[in-house]
């Protein structure tokens, strides 16, 4: 068994349902310890975080992950138990497979053959860890990233072990992500019967003028590089007694906004409340910043990802800012770019989630491969691209 | 104690709550057929329906009246029993004192005067009551109508003992009344997530501009003479699966229009399902068609009750549609031009329900003056105008 199978495996076993670690990265820490690495523990209430570095000032290059999974669901529907690894297909099956152990079994195996091939490696190579990605976030990264800011730590370079890609290894990595926002709006109205319209005020037809606008509005002055086009979607509508002749006193509505780099959640809590306003709703409003978006430019972390996956891979990668949010919007107002490269992520949060082997091995390669591009580590000559799963 | 007091009484100490008659139409049957009142049942299922006539052929006079009662609700809210009828503050309280059992009594005082009086008046006399006009209003006057449909009885004038009064006996009178339709409809789209809006078809989204139109839209061409605009309410609206960042991938709304006899139930069903079309909604909805509206024009009915009004009570009525619906609205298809006078409606469906003694006692005078103007009984001349609540 190789060295990123055992360790994949032996996280796996750990039942880490979020905010639990279950011992994951002690065992981490310990393993990086023992090759020279320094160990800081940033815990935050009941949640595990892990800063382990080597090297010193810079540049710093940290892998960022989690060891936290969501839960199995009904464990009866895994062909095998969800915390029992099991290898079968070619693939390596549990919860947490691909989002995200095999990743962080990989970031250590790399981190431990580079230390070893380059003790006196230049600036600082560095994991962060946490077991509150896939639940609260806020104990977790945003915790960490508040207190870095504090003490002034430079982040240059952050690599998100997230599972980017979609139809094989390597060909999707996400180099942005963007904002969410999400707004719960009651609008009070005056409730009567639908006898006597005008004795009542119907919250409901109240808002529909404006819920009109907002979905229907585009957002994007113009397209923004690297970006879908900012969108709101209503997620929840609610209003009524259940009874057919009462107009209801008030009425609910939640809608959530994935927005690009041209809105910061100010302004767009700023427009929305000015359409609000403009309509006249008598309203209260709680609003829930989920994370600002973030870009990273082209620059040396989207170049090193973009060789390491062309020659580990054989592939140019789709680098686009699709999907939800990641730890990575925490790291990324430190100053760092921030690039999420990880195995396919086709089976993620739901059963008989796993990881193709082909794919696990080849993780560990990719990252060291990053890493020594970006700290001019040699060992970057193009190796004959792998075959991975299609 | 007067004769309409002592009759109020037995019938409010009757607990029949709809569809329940509990005895109340046998009771006035018995005392109907005693002074030369021609008695029918026309029960369907557990529906009581009581058809007493006097006299032969036209014109026909009609008092239209029901037993049922609303449920009291937490009896140990009221004051006193709500099926045991207490006197106090001058009034009569009980579950059905003034919807509608006070205008039954009334009714039936009425009739035994008027025929007392007049046993060779011309025309005839009748009473309809019905044990379903607080529920399903399915097997009551909806299915009676459509008997005497069948067999060609004729109707020239309804008075319905409805409480039609707001602030004192008499101030308002229903001279028609609005139909009543009801759509419940399920929009159809494709649940996703509010990441990948363009995987996805917001069913929430897709209503909006429909419901906007439909709620914002003038529906009259022009407004019906003693009707209120016609109007459609959004009485419930449902969408969302609670998670704020799903798409559903269907929503609800139900809504009711009250509607002027501009309208057929038939003519606006098509009109919002070419609405509904033209937004290409993929939609199912159920419609429920209340009641039709209907209208009584000037004419000999509404001329007899305002010239009642003013000599029992002193006042000219106000004329007009408002309100929900009748048992009116099954009885003017026939060709019958349908009035409802009754009290003041302040307390039905309340606890505490009651009738002010001296509109109850007014009462049979009122629904006499109505029938003497109409068949030309004499007995017609102007009284002096009773003091009654203000």
């Amino acid at each position: 068994m190789s060295d990123v199978l055992d360790l994949a495996r032996s996280l796996i076993a750990r039942a880490s349902v979020t905010p639990e670690d279950a011992g994951c990265q002690d065992a981490i820490a310990e393993r990086l310890a023992a090759c020279g690495f320094r160990i800081e523990r940033l815990d935050a209430g009941e949640v595990r975080n892990l800063w382990a570095t080597h090297g010193e000032g810079g540049p710093v290059l940290v892998f960022l992950g989690h060891t936290d999974v969501v839960p199995p669901g009904p464990e009866a529907d895994w062909r095998s138990p969800p915390f029992v690894p099991e290898i079968r297909d070619g693939a390596l099956h549990g919860r947490g497979a691909a989002d995200m152990k095999g990743s962080v079994a990989a970031f250590v195996i790399a981190l431990e053959q580079l230390v070893a091939a380059h003790p006196d490696h230049p600036g600082t190579l560095a994991l962060l860890l946490t077991s509150d990605e896939e639940g609260d976030a806020i104990d977790g990264v945003r915790q960490v990233a508040a207190r870095f800011a504090e003490r002034g730590e430079r982040i240059d370079w952050c690599l998100v072990g997230e599972p980017s890609s979609k139809d094989r290894l390597g060909d999707v990595v996400r180099i942005g992500r963007r904002g969410s926002l999400t707004a719960t709006v009651v609008v009070h109205g005056v409730q009567g019967h639908v006898a006597y319209p005008e004795l009542a005020d119907n919250p409901i037809h109240r808002m529909l003028p404006a819920l009109q606008e907002l979905a229907a509005r585009a957002w994007d002055p113009q397209p923004y590089p690297d970006f879908p086009p900012t969108s709101l979607q209503i997620a929840n509508i609610e209003g009524g007694t259940g009874a057919s002749n009462v107009i209801p006193g008030s009425a609910r509505v939640q809608f959530n906004l994935r927005y690009a780099p041209s809105w910061t959640s100010d302004a767009l809590i700023a427009e929305i409340e000015s359409v609000f306003d403009r309509h006249g709703l008598r309203r209260e409003v709680h609003w829930h910043r989920s994370g600002e978006p973030f870009h990273t430019p082209e620059g040396a972390l989207r170049a090193a990802v973009r060789d390491a996956v062309q020659a580990e891979c054989g592939i140019a990668p789709d680098e686009n800012t699709g999907g939800g949010t990641s730890d990575g919007r925490f790291v990324a107002p430190l100053g760092a770019e921030v690039v999420e490269l990880g195995p396919r992520n086709g089976s993620i949060h739901k059963i008989d989630e796993h990881i193709a082997l082909d794919e696990l091995e080849c993780l560990p390669r990719l990252y060291r491969g990053v890493a020594e591009r970006l700290l001019g580590l040699g060992g970057r000559e193009a190796r004959p691209a792998t075959g991975v799963s299609r």
